[in-house]
């Protein structure tokens, strides 16, 4: 049998080793699991917004918070999925891919999220080249530029508009024939001078030398076109790793609802950072709400042993 | 007449260097006006829990804020201080001590607060070298050793609590005879063996050499009693320093009442930072609250240009 410990942390990126910090530096016995570590920060490129750096690499600021992280005494459980989250009898039991089980008084689901994919020809060769999904970490490289944006979900409707205001020119490629996403953001895209909305257009290719300089779609009358960009981001929407566990809410996209503390419906189960439902994809934002949950579960976990 | 901006920021530490970087990279035309840069981390000897930096000094991280934000096209108008915010016919209206205005379409108040000082002898002598203000900061700082906390009301019960898991012995010096603060808290600190409460202690003095050696008290019997400690927490409250519109609502300790999205009850003008109600008085959390309240300021004024 394992001992129980104060708390569990779930996830191996930002929210993650800032719950661990703070957890550790409050005295609590702290364990963290996770398949691997970074997260989709190690997707991107250059991280300008991050306070405190000017412009650092993703993977050299994920690994900066590992490092971070290690200056405390953590346990940590690497290498393997998380695969279920249960509470019985005021414990919680956090189980991995190999069915290996451990216990703790409180947990943080700080799983993140994945940007979803195209699943296209050039898709993987042109990532960080040209091709990104994130336009508001990476809007700014292409000042000037003309860029795509594919989607034209609430997620693609959002990135045209960001990107409105420091591209030359910028195409939405939509899938359906209608943009999709609040009202406000799409009649704003529509009157902006320099967004084109193509309709029913399919991404069907990216293309490049050593970096991107177009794309191929097909047209709504079924015709193969060419679009020279030298951004594209994809924003087809982000899926949040919430599929750990079945004691807690999540709303249609599948993110965990948390309250302004950051708790779940269940005590002493909390979320923070992409995989919750309010916030924005930023790492200052998921360090935010990772710093509260850890601090909201030591308070927790005090009450629960002293009672 | 001035031109009138898409935002203006009151504040010069974290909270608005964070909105400032999340608003510039966004395509508004950002002013910061602010009395003096830096704000509380200032007066913070290192800081350890601002993830990406191990440890670095509160004057460092605050400094490296500024530099980012200077990064940004940012109208910066330092040296006086705001004294009143209105709006008046979908505008605001920003006026500083001497009487200037400057005009904006959305505002982010993210003047921070101030710790309340004891005014006792030695205690300016001391800060940093033994005499602190935040107990989640600095407590650390004093692993294994005796401690003393000045105030037994929230924020010294919470304080008192956090460090009874960190050093060898923590002593309370409450100004009445009974601990305030959420019941809970209070529980907790009578139950842990290495807190002992001194009730109406009177703190008097704070003496040492370099560092800290100990402080002096007046205790119940009006008899003045020393104390010998090597680090003690004035934990008597903070000042939010909210007094600058009369258009917010504010809650019973003067904290400017937001929602999750950082509006305040003010159309297109929000709050961040140690000066809002919720969150915790960290460096991490003000930064994320800050980045929202900047995006969601960037889609307010894109609606109120648009129509």
């Amino acid at each position: 049998m394992n001992e129980t410990r104060d708390l569990i942390i779930v996830g191996g990126a930002v929210a993650a080793q800032t719950s661990a910090i703070y957890a550790a530096r409050s005295g609590m016995d702290v364990m963290v699991i996770a398949d691997s570590y970074g997260g989709q920060i190690n997707n991107t490129d250059v991280v300008e917004n991050y306070p405190g750096f000017k412009s650092i690499s993703g993977p050299d600021i994920a690994d900066r918070y590992v490092d971070h992280m290690r200056d405390y005494d953590v346990t940590e459980e690497k290498g393997e999925k998380v695969v279920d989250i249960r509470k019985d009898d005021g414990v919680f039991e956090v189980e991995n891919e190999s069915g290996e089980v451990f216990e703790s008084y409180s947990v943080i689901i700080a799983t993140g999220g994945h940007r979803r994919r195209l699943d296209v020809p050039g898709e993987d060769e042109f990532e960080n080249k040209g091709v990104g999904y994130c336009a508001v970490c990476d809007g700014p490289l292409y000042k000037g530029e003309t860029v795509a944006v594919i989607g034209g979900g609430y997620a693609g409707t959002e990135a045209a508009l960001y990107l409105s205001d420091i591209c030359e020119k910028v195409y939405v490629l939509s899938r359906s024939g209608v943009l999709k996403g609040e009202e406000i953001t799409i009649d704003k895209v529509k009157k902006a001078e320099n967004v084109e909305v193509l309709e029913q257009a399919l991404t069907q290719e990216f293309y490049g030398d050593q970096m991107l300089k177009g794309l191929k779609y097909e047209d709504k009358n079924d015709e193969i076109q060419k679009l020279e960009v030298t951004g594209a981001f994809v924003e087809i929407g982000t899926v949040p790793n919430s599929d750990i566990t079945s004691q807690v809410e999540t709303d249609d996209s599948g993110h965990i609802k948390v309250n302004q503390d950051l708790e779940t419906g269940v005590e002493g189960l909390y979320a923070a950072g992409d995989v919750v439902d309010w916030g924005a994809q930023q790492l200052i934002v998921s360090g935010g709400q990772a710093c509260q949950a850890a601090l909201n579960a030591a308070d927790y976990v005090k009450e629960v042993k002293s009672s």
